[in-house]
């Protein structure tokens, strides 16, 4: 029995290996290289730690760094959507859902069950663990086309606007960062590598 | 005063992204291509998550979280040493301190005393955190040699002995755990991939 939890854990553990291939548009710092999934999840655990306490509300941190750790584990089946597709919506898709129930499902039936309860919270943006991840989520690439002088704002032809307005949820998770934000997107239009 | 720390925390944030280029000798489950650091820090920080239940004792999971996210940070510094090496100690060399005085250093003050004391925790491995922690690190790449037909252990031609020595340090942190990874290191040696 201890041993059948065991090795259903170890089967969920080998498959997520496959999110280290899914790349996404953004790339590293500084870098033309893209950033792959497992990468980014990385960074935004430690993102969480590193700046919890500028939360607009109390939060279960351990809670926010699990949503980020496993909140694109189901572009293992779905890939990754861009931000600013024009075609596809980024969240909440039957695909991901699929996906979700397909990934998580290879854990023992609690552990399941929790894991997909937790990426809903996480889609759902509600709750000020899921506001505050997804804050983290939005900052990183933010920081990353900053670096690249303006990376895939500029190669995909995004304006200020549609970047505002994607950004400024970051504000629902912490206003102290969006400040922050804000700024670096009005210092990206005064350098020329955000279109206003 | 509170913009002060947030720049020190996005400048740490930002030296991080580093750890995405810092190459590992073991490779992917059943690929070619080498693991970086921040993928497998990821892929530690997720297991951790999952296998927490068959800890030995009783554990803080969000410190064994932290641990395994920021255990190889030092690394941007003083690079991947592999397991095996016989010309450089694997830990605790005064070059990988630096790196941590330097890297973490960048945080603001109090933060930056608390990240390199957990890496202090992870490094000595005594508490049941850093036990558990340590557990994982040695499992994962046990997981990839097995699925990519010896791995390192044939590239570098480790022996059976050797392997174990280094693998039953799992065992601190978790006897199931460990009984499972002693399992997959006789099947290794079964199949020809492990030799005793």
């Amino acid at each position: 029995m201890e041993n059948n939890i065991l090795l259903q854990q170890i089967a969920f553990i080998k498959e997520i290996d496959k999110l280290k291939f899914i790349q996404r548009k953004t790339k590293l710092l500084n870098s033309d290289r893209c950033e792959n999934d497992a990468e980014h999840s990385w960074h935004l655990a430690v993102m969480a730690l590193v700046l919890a306490q500028h939360a607009n509300q109390a939060i279960d941190v351990l809670k926010v760094v699990k949503m980020v750790l496993i909140h694109d584990i189901v572009e293992i089946d779905a890939g990754d959507v861009f931000l600013y597709d024009t075609q596809k919506n980024h969240s909440n898709t039957e695909e991901e859902l699929q996906a979700a129930k397909r990934i998580f499902g290879l854990l023992p039936e609690e552990q399941a069950t929790d894991f997909i309860t937790v990426w809903e919270e996480f889609e759902a943006g509600i709750t000020p663990e899921a506001q505050f991840a997804r804050s983290m989520d939005r900052l990183e690439p933010l920081l990353q086309n900053f670096s690249n002088e303006g990376g895939t704002w500029k190669e995909f032809d995004v304006p200020y606007q549609k970047v505002y307005d994607k950004k400024k949820i970051i504000a629902k998770g912490s206003t102290t960062i969006w400040e922050y934000a804000e700024a670096l997107l009005n210092e990206s239009v005064e350098k020329g590598i955000l279109k206003k």
